[in-house]
């Protein structure tokens, strides 16, 4: 394995009723501005808990953050926080609140002419205002890790820094009961693509990595479709949320090789056609699996044999099988797993090879050797 | 699951040639106290690295800190802290070493009648130096952890505070390429028996944990072997050495219920008879799972079909399966399995009874159910 460094400090606090922790990890001199999205907290009694935690703290609200937040709506954000001189942001949902919360929190301490240049030019995050968040959808793992993803327009663009992790984390299980079975779906998918984004790549002897790695997913493969057959089911749920923050915490990426592929390109897929994140990774991953099947032949040949137990046949027998299992599973979490299936076609491949190569993804995979013509080549496969 | 705060901040720089990143990770301002133990830091390189690393800092030595560190050995570095006004501590070496140094940490800022009392009192820990450390030997756990364990004569008194955790952790598997066959024998099995404390209970359904605990002792068994046999294998001390951490930083032993038993009993032979603190756990381990079968046993199936593939026979028959592998393993490790292999015998036991009694250890297990009687029949068990 590969040298590393790795600091994962965020303080989580697991389990039903922890929201009220809240109360004990903001300092009580903070002006607190609670940043949402689009309202279901206030119908699934997360609003409730929280306002009850706050109470005697000063604080105040934003709602309006978007599935894949939109630039222009977390700019507001950004003036309410220097009008108002809120100095600590609580991010109350999914990954799109949290990832929009920290772009919020970077940009406005931005001393640079535009926070746009974070996004834009990856212009250093020096100081960022402190955030906190509760949980409501687990998938993105941006409860605990430094990474943002913000659109505008058709870009969905990165940026990332330590000091926008969130310095507390709340995971209650019970707050995703009322999730949609879509949005269930997409959170079990979009998890277990980012274990696999760190895992399918080639073996550097990594045992610890590798092995966290299967855990996640094949915990992922067994309580994913339970949550959508069994929705009440409590247990089910903390195992997702617990899963979902495990994959894209850093843990099982150190020293090893990751390869973000299926991720790049499934943002143009959003980008352009606006469907939802994970369904673009359901849809990418088995064709990046086939057509990278060579370069990624010995942790494909061992993803069949830990996660599915496939132990006969020839490697290229194995890769075949694992990839149907694959399909299998995310047929049974009911998302797409072709462009056929979000009805897009061979013309609309023209478009999307077209956003990549204006975003430079040029040279993606592990290797950094996945040209334009091979992203073509994925897309053909995935049609 | 059950419901859990966790927390884990410690900086870590895993790989070749991290020593050097004490440098950035201690404020330039600092006193700094480097804490060792018998000198082999002085033999192997680390020292000079170290030194190397604190150029141009204000620091001093500690040397003498013992395996299982004692008691008035770390009081004169206490003295030593608080006459020549030492506001940073680095720990340079195994985890006796680093819990020692978490002792001084606690102790130089007590502001009780005695420092005694933290170890004896549980008196609670409201300040203490920040800690960095230089981990030699992998084992423990306490490079990430806020536990200590501190001799004073026969006595092993525990003491933990988030306080003591570590700001900063250098793992470099080429340091521990000098330890002996028996610190690595026992660094190894301290590892794998951390794990099972936190996995070998009863199944909560925390899918999460029982995977990266299943994986940690598949690693163990596979690489610790390899670590006698070819002992200048960096890969496998790499993955040895994150093993010992990721055994004991809290991460498996969240949300779950844990079993201490074989530490407990493991401390009195230790204490009695200067038996190696992993060697004990060796001995006790196997007796610990052979009297607990019936409330263990959903585990005890589980651990044989996923760590050592037994699938077939009754759960007894299982069971024994995976206590003969568990011993086999010790034994590939060349640690003792049994009393009779220390040289201890029927007449010995009492002498451990007293010793548990005195200390309070009378309601032992994830039940806390075991009574002194369950107790004499493990160590009966283990002759």
């Amino acid at each position: 394995m590969d040298k590393f460094t790795y600091q994962s400090p965020t303080k989580i606090h697991f389990g039903e009723g922890q929201i009220a922790e809240i109360a004990n990890d903001i300092p009580k001199d903070k002006k607190i501005l609670v940043i949402y999205g689009g309202g279901s907290i206030k119908t699934n009694g997360v609003y409730e808990q929280v306002a009850a935690a706050l109470s005697g703290f000063n604080w105040d609200e934003f709602a309006g953050v978007e599935p894949n937040p939109q630039y222009d709506t977390l700019m507001q954000a950004v003036a309410k926080v220097k009008a108002e001189g809120f100095d600590f942001l609580l991010a109350v949902g999914g990954g799109s609140v949290v990832d929009g919360t920290k772009f919020i929190a970077a940009a406005a301490c931005y001393e640079g002419s535009d926070p746009w240049e974070i996004l834009h030019d990856q212009a250093p995050v020096i100081t960022a205002l402190p955030i906190g968040c509760v949980l409501t959808l687990p998938a993105t793992g941006s409860e605990t890790n430094g990474g943002s993803v913000v659109s505008r327009g058709k870009d969905k663009l990165f940026f990332g820094s330590p000091l926008v992790k969130p310095t507390f984390a709340i995971l209650d299980p019970q707050t995703t009961l009322s999730l949609s079975p879509r949005q269930v779906s997409n959170g079990v998918v979009d998890a277990f693509v980012h274990t696999m984004e760190q895992y399918l790549t080639f073996p550097v002897n990594a045992k610890v990595q590798d092995r966290f790695a299967e855990g996640l997913l094949l915990t992922l493969i067994e309580e994913g479709p339970k949550a959508l057959a069994t929705p009440n089911d409590i247990a089910v749920r903390a195992n997702i949320m617990w899963s979902a923050t495990q994959a894209l915490n850093g843990l099982i990426g150190v020293g090893v090789p990751q390869d973000w592929t299926t991720h790049m390109i499934g943002h143009e897929l959003t980008g352009n056609y606006a469907i939802d994140h994970a369904r673009t990774l359901s849809i990418v991953l088995p064709a990046v699996m086939q057509v990278c099947r060579t370069e990624k032949q010995a942790k494909l040949v061992q993803y069949a044999e830990r996660v599915f137990g496939i132990t006969t046949g020839t490697a290229d027998e194995r890769i075949d099988a694992a990839i149907a299992r694959t399909i299998a599973f995310f047929k049974e979490m009911d998302v797409p797993t072709s462009l056929a299936d979000v009805e897009l076609g061979a013309a609309d491949i023209d478009v999307l090879i077209n956003s990549l190569e204006k975003h430079g993804m040029t040279a993606l995979g592990e290797h950094g050797k996945l040209t334009i013509a091979d992203s073509r080549k994925i897309l053909e496969t995935a049609l």
